[in-house]
């Protein structure tokens, strides 16, 4: 066949969890990571455990029977690109070498068993490889008989803490009579805060500017919130509102929360002790979701072309190479809305500390729905940002790019809520968008007007020459339309000629 | 930047028909024509010739108006990309010369008026590369003042007619009275048989396997048809219901139909009462919509590289490119159903024209959502089927593939109505889709379980090697949930383990 380029090698990561069982499948492809299958059997390693920290054969067996699974899939993938590793509960494993031995048999690879700050430093290079923004971030993976925590910048930690505490051995410990009630969970946020003291002044001192969650807890927690149709950031409040939720059923069994799923359900209560715990040690705000934890890490440690220091501005040109997207218009469409947006001045900027970012992104990205079809296009771009994976931006702020796209010419209509940046910031990004995409419409940098901006408040006044405009009947026909469109929602736009 | 590849050359096509002035704005991207930008103005050139058919003053300023707004777009686009050309109404006008002299300057770019020949020719070139399928097609296209009939096979014309008869010409000549009565459409299909006449022997001798439409008066008809929740295949009978309903109103202005646009309802009648002409005289059975005409044809004459025999695999190499597809992985799983099917044999068979090379493209296009994520993938790939541009496929065959490959994988449902093949071959291809996808889950072809499929109507029962499955539980596991899915639907599946 001719695209032979297109056979990209495969690359696993496995992970064989206190609670779970995972297999990753991926490729990569042109500057991005590409899922090709998922695999997850909850092999419950830890409740396996008996009081001399040994597994039970029944344990063993689970594990053994999961990996067979993982083997049969393994075999057509290149053997440098496999990683294996264990966690928290095979490190604790009196007997883990009768594991081991079996299941390096069945799998045909070695397993490492990695130690807690090995497992840190994995999770905090998965979240650093799938997350935006600069400053000092705080990482927190609660697992199932192991939480890390992480401080780091950029690709580096700066601490790195694994603590035997887990939603798994959290339950066993301090829900292990299933009641849902205020002694259990003030005995479980208790103990968490206790296995927590010791690292308390360092991480206080070394500080933390944005914070992130990893792992099957808090992804559980945000999509709870999400169903229940609160926003993605996770906030001391929230987590009591549904510590309350919790509490309203008696035992375990009958817990009935919309948006948590089955699956999770068990080990619910304590993931949320515990987190509730860091919460209130930590003094946190808030917390978003990482977009990867411990086997994006092993992943990205594989692949080293992906070894680039700006997120955002990998997966911006992965998005346009992958979608053929012309790359000098995106670059001047950023740059004359920027242009537009310091124009504006003052009060009337974009005040967020994401918000340029979100405009140059949405600029360089807008036509990707021409990618589907002409007709609808904005439509088109809505859909493929709202799916696609985008390391380095929040949901929230994919959410918000997939919106601004839906919007990037012809018909216009307010922005729905959103969470990424406030209201008038997000329709003053709208709003200059279009204009840069009408005054660019030619393409070239040199056939672009000179044009001036002044803002007064929501008031908008556009200058160009008089000239262009008559030489330019189409820009300038497209431009009055525009001041139609923004005025009647509100927004009132001049074009002036001079 | 660093991806200069992606800013790919532009092209422009520009037609001054009868009715309207079109732009069409396109780029060459691997393999596929992406739209950039469609203008179109309604001139009305040809309301514009008077008795001696000289173009009103008003005429020409109108024609004029609209081409500053496409000159100024054409400046940022090469010289030998651009193609503008005049037909039926300037080919008529006496005082031609007037227009086109302004005209050029306007633009800058020479416009050819081109024959009634050469119009048909390129309508032909626009309709062969947007249309898969064998076989010698009849295509029609009625435009404002001229209907360009082509009898033609793969890229090759057979015969090629332009008759003097439009939807603008025919308005004026029949309809004058603007009244919707019996007797005005009588003169109308009458008269358009009369102007077809001298054809119809030449043609019948020539012969045709298929007939497709192309031009807005076709699309309109079957915009029409499909708001009224008919399917998209154009008939007689469904014509003669369109000029029923039309009759209801007496008075073009008082025209009230589902579907149509406001913009075209004035030239309906008189398009509708060619097209009945046609079908009338040369016993048509029924009509599809062609993906391009004129200017489609226009463009695909300056990209050289297109120039390619068959369509359909140009369209998939194509889209497998752009999506970063695996082709040979593709080409396997398009093998492997292709020998189930061919295993099912005789009665169970697909026996649809079209229905080995749609469940061929399926397979070959089956992970397409993967390129948005892994999660969903199978409702991504009917979003990206259903949208994108594919050209030798019709709209029903788009919507087929964009449902079997919604479908793919994990959960299974009944497909919805189509109207690409029968439903009980739509369902197969379904189940040995599925079926393929699973044997062939670990992707290298050496990996792949020797096979036997036994049909029976619709109980499937599949045969592999024992010791196979047991060396590949992942697969034995999921061809066993598999059976479960397809007979709970009523679809029974046997797996044997011999």
């Amino acid at each position: 066949m001719s695209h032979a380029v297109n056979s990209s090698p495969l690359y696993a990561a496995i992970d064989l969890g206190s609670n779970s069982f995972h297999m990753l499948v991926v490729r990569h492809i042109d500057g991005s990571i590409q899922t090709m299958a998922k695999i997850k059997r909850k092999v419950r390693l830890a409740a396996g455990l008996n009081d001399t920290m040994a597994l039970s054969p029944e344990a063993m067996q689970r594990g053994w029977d999961c990996l067979s699974l993982f083997a049969e899939r393994l075999q057509d993938i290149p053997k440098e690109n496999i990683r294996i590793v264990g966690t928290a509960t095979l490190r604790t494993a009196t007997n883990v070498d009768i594991f081991l031995d079996k299941a390096n048999d069945i799998l045909g690879y070695p397993i490492q068993v990695i130690s807690g700050e090995e497992e840190a430093a994995t999770i905090y290079k998965g979240v650093a490889h799938t997350s935006g923004g600069t400053g000092r971030r705080l990482v927190v993976d609660i697992g199932g008989a192991s939480t890390e925590l992480i401080i780091g910048e950029g690709f580096q930690p700066k601490a790195l803490t694994s603590l035997k505490m887990g939603c798994v051995t959290w339950l066993e410990r301090h829900f292990k009579d299933r009641q849902l009630n205020k002694k259990n969970f003030d005995c479980a946020i208790s103990a968490a805060k206790d296995t927590l003291a010791p690292i308390l002044a360092q991480y206080q001192q070394i500080g933390w500017d944005t914070c992130v969650g990893a792992s099957g807890t808090v992804q559980a927690l945000q999509e709870i919130m999400l169903a229940q149709g609160m926003d993605e950031v996770i906030t001391h409040a929230k987590l009591k509102r549904l510590q309350k939720q919790a509490m309203q059923a008696d035992h375990l069994e009958e817990l009935d929360i919309e948006g948590l799923t089955l699956e999770r359900a068990l080990v619910f209560p304590s993931g949320l002790s515990i987190l509730i715990a860091i919460f209130e040690l930590l003094e946190l705000g808030y917390m978003t979701l990482a977009g990867g934890a411990l086997r994006e890490g092993m992943v990205y440690d594989m692949v080293s072309e992906l070894q680039q220091d700006d997120i955002r501005a990998r997966t911006i040109n992965s998005v346009q190479s992958r979608c053929q997207l012309d790359v000098a218009y995106g670059e001047q469409v950023a740059t004359t809305a920027l242009q537009l947006l310091n124009a504006c001045g003052g009060d009337n900027c974009i005040r967020e500390p994401h918000g340029e970012a979100l405009l140059t992104t949405a600029a360089k990205l807008h036509e990707i729905g021409l990618t589907l079809d002409f007709k609808k296009a904005g439509e088109h771009g809505a859909y493929l940002l709202k799916n696609i994976d985008l390391p380095g931006y929040t949901r929230a702020q994919k959410h918000f790019l997939a919106e601004v796209i839906r919007r990037y010419k012809d018909q216009l209509s307010p922005l729905p809520p959103q969470h990424a940046i406030s209201a008038e910031s997000a329709t003053r990004a709208l709003r200059l968008l279009r204009l840069a995409v009408i005054i660019t419409h030619r393409r070239q940098r040199d056939l672009q007007p000179n044009v001036t901006l002044v803002s007064n408040r929501d008031h908008l006044t556009l200058t160009l020459d008089k000239r262009w405009l008559e030489r330019n009947p189409l820009t300038a026909a497209e431009l009055e339309i525009e001041s139609n469109r923004q005025s009647d929602l509100g927004w009132p736009l001049f074009i002036k000629a001079v």
